[in-house]
């Protein structure tokens, strides 16, 4: 199974795509950039979102379902926005097939044009803010707090799967405030969020702070990211909270009257997570060997392959496992059972190790004649034995563990590949050179910013909330920082 | 909250629509033909996705996601699939749009023309079965046993909320099979699931059976249907499940090598829910006042409502029932406490009578000093008084009662209105004065079907499981009747 795996240091990126390929998470589209999510990444993904919309309605979110498509009209109205979408959205024109007059097919039926041609979303802030315009009348009808979950589509030229596809999965949450104090909570909160499933789920650090102006979404007043470090030591961005101030509100002119009587706009938030984590977990934590997933969010989190000549054997030996799998099952332990005939155990091991499960369990007759399993961590590949009676106590303990240790290696990962800089020749030779994290001061001038992009390629990925900038001088024009920031090259 | 809903025995269409959106399930989209389904409307659809998605994966189905594009040329690789549905396709043409040169807004860019345009699905079975081409190979790929819950698109020119709108959505199981055995019992397996979940969860009695060939899917050996009767006597199909043969797999050529080293095509089925059934919901149990939900699908299932004149008198409400809504909610049920300030208590039972909560408490000083608490059946308009200690022992009781109360009233009034007729006369008096089902002999013949359907508009609904043809004759030709039918008007 993990033949045809490029190793992860002869080719980053074909190593990614071959996990991806052979673990099963996915598969490319019949169209140019789309994506097939079959059913291990979608269960991934299912565990993933989970643990996002158990939170957002723990803190007062409902999700709902807003249209696909989108009027032409409406995505000019927000200046920035429009700027940021109009070149990559899929048009729809005409509603109507029929067969090819001139041959065999179908061609598009000229009589079924549109009147105004349809936008698909790329992000939906426009569409429900025709209807919160609505739904708003009074400070009584504030706050909204409204999630979805959708497909969205940006028209890519290069694609990349999970990362960069056409189309992709996603949920959006819109919000809207009678205050912008009550906004600027929000959009922190929810980043807050976002930071706890990424770190304590899906077992991946990731700074927090602020987008410049350059990097943030097109139409918000300010943009919270969580920003994390990939195995290239290339940065992705993660996740993302948008302040919308009244930028949208005044857009579709969307008022309340507030318990004052007075007529305001509505202030909002809009903010997101898709399926491009699916690819940082394969990148944060796989290996040559293929998926390491952490145990919170795997799918399977404990695999057994029952080892035997006979089906009779097997039979034994799942007998005899019968109780700790029984008890395991109990603890909400989610295990799967690998009894395949005529498929060997060294194939099996090498496609569970592909598909990353946490704990996997070897049994045979020597095992049985001593009672005990043999359990290989997939984290660390460590082989142990342990007593049968206790499998079903220490699994637990071992998945919380391995849940720990993906994190742990994560971070010295990404702490060891952060530098702080002081002079550009060292800024440049890092990016250049090894990749990484650079840490250092900016002026704070757009201009200062995209010099650096164009002659490194490296963005500001992110301003820490937590920065030093006393003291503290630009690494590009030497004038006192205006902050510290993070500078990477993204994906 | 009930003001401005139309009486169901005036004008039912009107009726639907306004309790949709005074219950606030659903509003309109902006683009013609969409809907945008609201917080509470998606909440319900959560409760019913949850009840069929359990059902699939116990019975060993998977999720996964599909492209929402589908090459245009793919659309006409199945005879009958492409006449069924080219007709009502959204076409993606192009891929940009651009500043007006002429003026204000966007246009789109006529350069981002696509070399062949793209579909938005209507239904996902081309796309499935051109990824399936790459999957199977062999007897070891098969089952494949895959559902997805997806939004589609048809581009109606009539709709209506829930009912028939541009998009809505669903969900599409796509399966492949290494013989045509176990394709039919897959099919009829998930006609069961169909069945269970509408009549155990949703309360909504159906028939079982065939469609004819006239009604069946387009791409389909053989359709399956769960029928139910809505509160005008019209017919909704609820479901359906198709046995597909090796149509698809033949138009895709995907073959498998047997266990016996033979290349044969692959067997497949599909079938599909949607959010369609939120409108059978709304027709099937709702009254003058609103919805009426099925408590094992309700949002909530139980609401309080305290009642008193000041914030003190009501917080020593909240006081008094702290312990029964503890309970209560320890046992699983779901409520909500009403305390909005500068809302009446009748303003407040109204709205949650239009929103269908199954039961409400209504608890104020009185029922305090008499340690009780006032309840309220929403099926029945029943008001009791409970002691208070008996109040969550007695709330999982009453919401069972409340479950069947539904159903029974459903399905009495569903046989009520359901008529075996033997004269043709009598049939287009039943079809043209009172609508129901009728249920007669048919000889078989597609021109009597559709004879019948050009005279009364009259469908055959279903061909049901149950059936005893034996001396019957077609009630339009007199000829020895082939089967048993159920004709009705559809919506």
């Amino acid at each position: 199974m993990s033949k045809g795996v490029t190793a992860k240091s002869e080719d980053y990126a074909r190593w990614y795509t071959d996990v991806i390929i052979k673990a099963r998470l996915a598969d490319y589209g019949p169209v140019k950039g789309t994506m097939v999510i079959r059913p291990y990444g979608f269960s991934l993904w299912e565990s993933v979102k989970d643990a996002f919309d158990c939170r957002f309605k723990e803190t007062g979110h409902e999700n709902a379902y807003f249209p696909l498509f989108i009027p032409k009209s409406f995505l000019s109205k927000e200046a920035e926005h429009v700027a940021g979408f109009a070149k990559e959205c899929a048009v729809v024109t005409h509603h109507r097939l029929i067969a090819d007059p001139d041959g065999e097919g179908l061609v598009v039926d000229p009589d079924s044009a549109l009147d105004e041609e349809v936008i698909v979303r790329p992000t939906s802030e426009t569409v429900i803010w025709a209807m919160y315009k609505k739904w708003i009348q009074s400070y009584r009808d504030l706050p909204i707090l409204i999630n979805q979950w959708a497909n969205v589509v940006r028209w890519e030229m290069r694609t990349r799967l999970f990362l960069r596809t056409t189309e992709f999965l996603w949920q959006e949450g819109h919000t809207a405030h009678a205050t912008a104090a009550e906004a600027e909570e929000e959009a922190r909160k929810i980043l807050e969020i976002y930071r706890e499933v990424a770190e304590d789920e899906l077992a991946i650090p990731v700074l927090t702070g602020l987008k410049t102006d350059a990097e943030k979404f097109a139409g918000a007043e300010h943009t919270y990211c969580i920003e994390a470090m990939m195995g290239d030591r290339r940065a992705l961005q993660a996740g993302t909270s948008h302040n919308l101030s009244q930028n949208f509100a005044k857009a579709f002119d969307v008022t309340f009257q507030n318990e004052e009587n007075q007529e305001q706009h509505v202030y909002a938030t809009s903010w997101g997570v898709s399926t491009r984590l699916i690819g940082a977990i394969v990148m944060v934590h796989g290996d040559d060997k293929g998926l390491r997933l952490p145990p919170r969010i795997a799918p399977e989190q404990v695999v057994t392959v029952p080892i035997g000549k006979s089906e009779e054997e097997i039979g034994s030996v799942l007998d005899y496992l019968e109780t700790p799998l029984k008890e395991m099952a109990e603890r909400g332990i989610r295990c799967h059972v690998d009894d395949r005939a005529g498929v060997t155990p060294g194939f099996k091991f090498n496609e569970w190790e592909m598909k990353g499960v946490p704990l996997r369990l070897e049994v045979g007759s020597r095992d049985m004649k001593e009672n005990s399993v043999t359990v290989v961590r997939r984290d660390t590949g460590e082989k142990m034995t342990l007593p049968k009676a206790e499998l079903s106590k220490e699994a637990p303990r071992l998945l919380k563990e391995i849940q720990q240790s993906l994190y742990e290696q994560a971070k010295t990962f990404r702490n060891e590949n952060t530098y702080s800089v002081e002079s550009y020749d060292e800024f440049k030779s890092i990016i250049a050179d090894t990749s990484g994290f650079v840490k250092c001061g900016w002026d704070g001038d757009p201009d200062t910013e995209a010099a650096i992009q164009e002659e490194t390629k490296a963005t500001i990925r992110c301003i820490p909330f937590e920065q030093e900038v006393d003291g503290l001088t630009c690494v590009y024009s030497g004038k006192p920082a205006k902050h510290e920031v993070i500078f990477g090259k993204a994906y």
